[in-house]
């Protein structure tokens, strides 16, 4: 029956560094999920969604600042940070699903989530498919609706747009870093066909984040797989609670007609678009000088707009 | 935040009819689930689940037989009978994380899961990825384990076996009955390519079982997107909760190296022998001289084997 203790199988040990926050482990039945918890029970329940590539620890900034008015859970999804990795099996769904047992074993209340790039999308699929009663509200920051999926509804595609980073890491990190050549992705995106991809300053050793991270996520978007059985035009019209969309940095690159950034005006404004007509309050805060992360980048920023949009909302 | 009364989503109301025990219709979060009671919540719970094309009152038989024993809960997956229709959304982990949330909001116990066809890969699915403590045991009555995939690790694809149906009903009836041309259904399968499948005896009318259908699940099958995140030898490998495996009529068509039946020998095998090095206990019942669908055709048989199995099981 599953009652084992949760145990870590991702990346090797020795890959983990420490953190400012406690890490905890929660046994989800198939996965065991890695958090990190800050501030009282007797405040508003906040959940954090890191990006692709990214761990829960790129809020801890933002958690420091959050901690005196909120509950905050700040999570590594699967195949994310010390979060359980698993082969073949990365989806929205998947990652969603996970999320709808984290809330009802481990917050237990209604809660207000924010996530960032894919984790925005994944904050919106908890407000489109969770249980009744689990979302309050859901912060998509610098999502890429519909730019992230292979045949999107409206816009550009996957493959137009960060696919040209994602594809680099599934052929030179590979699905569990099975290839794990850092140098050689280096080299493929310092050669990219895209111009403006060749000047992206790279660390020259792979950074913390990056190696906590199942490469497999990569290829699960750059091959569609992981929105195969979620539509991000029959999700967004399904969302149930209000949300914020902010929308950072983006351009049309001239020489391709490629995106830069995680969607276009386009995507966003029928995403927006889809979430009013399904009866839901949307707000948006356009922020094209903002880094695509800007929780970690600009954490006082964020926090900002987090805030002022959070006093709009109904009480829990 | 979701608060709405579950309503029924899916074939027009006047396709249904009325059926001996009273339906009911719980809100998910995404789907509403359709579903019937029998039994005392003094006996040990029993979650039934239906093969594809089939709903919830396939197994109104059997639930008469184990009334006085089991606490029966019969569902109808989404796509299935009552339950919301989903377009795009057709996949094992969806109909699977749906009865995650049934096991959770409405048994609210340990339960054991017996599924025919399908829905003995969601009860596999169940025993490898639900909650921990959710899953009793699993019986897959009859399971296309591999032979249900597109690409399977071991023996003959969906498009060797059972597909030859699916596509036809893909084609005929089509997402949401949007074709609807039964007719031409029928002639398809008169003139198959295979000689076996020409001589299968079909009502001139769509059966009722079939008109609560939504012929979406059929292309998720042909197409191999219910499985896409879910490979059967992963799944199989990660199952935690004891399996009986029943296996019906099955041939290896000579004139066409196709298989009919739910599974081949060398699947079954492969299935069973993965799931034992999970560390879980195996029956294996071979029963080559019964119909896939024993529950509803031979019930009597059904449940012989059943208690048979239950009576080996540790106490809830």
């Amino acid at each position: 029956m599953n009652d084992r203790s949760p145990t870590r199988h991702g990346a090797p040990d020795d890959v983990f560094v420490a953190h400012g926050f406690e890490e905890k482990l929660v046994n989800l039945g198939e996965i065991d999920m890695n958090y990190a918890e800050a501030g009282s029970p007797t405040k508003p329940a906040l959940l954090l969604l890191p990006s692709q590539s990214e761990s829960w620890w790129g809020y801890e900034e933002v958690m420091h600042l959050l901690t005196d008015d909120f509950h905050v859970f700040a999570v590594d999804m699967r195949g994310q940070g010390r979060s359980t990795w698993t082969p073949g099996r990365y989806s929205l769904d998947n990652f969603g699903n996970d999320l709808v047992r984290f809330i009802d074993q481990v917050i237990g209340r209604p809660v207000i989530v924010a996530g960032n790039s894919s984790g925005g999308l994944i904050a919106a699929w908890l407000a489109a498919y969770s249980l009744p009663g689990q979302i309050r509200a859901a912060f998509a920051e610098d999502a890429p609706f519909f730019a992230s999926e292979l045949t999107p509804k409206v816009g550009h595609t996957i493959r137009q747009a960060a696919g040209h980073i994602f594809v680099n890491w599934r052929d030179f990190l590979g699905d569990q870093w099975c290839v794990g050549d850092y140098e050689a992705y280096l080299k493929a995106m310092r050669n990219s066909e895209i111009p403006m991809l060749r000047q992206v300053p790279l660390p020259d050793e792979a950074p913390q984040n990056l190696k906590e991270y199942d490469a497999e996520w990569a290829r699960a978007f750059y091959d569609g797989t992981v929105a195969q059985t979620c539509p991000h035009h029959t999700m967004l019209a399904q969302v149930k609670a209000p949300v914020l969309v902010t929308h950072h940095f983006r351009l049309i690159d001239p020489t391709t007609a490629g995106l830069m950034g995680a969607m276009s005006d386009l995507q966003a404004e029928k995403a927006m678009e889809l979430m009013r007509e399904a009866g839901v309050k949307v707000d948006y805060v356009d922020a094209p000088d903002a880094p695509h992360i800007m929780h970690a980048l600009e954490p006082e920023r964020y926090v900002g707009i987090l805030r002022d949009w959070v006093s709009t909302l109904p009480q829990a």
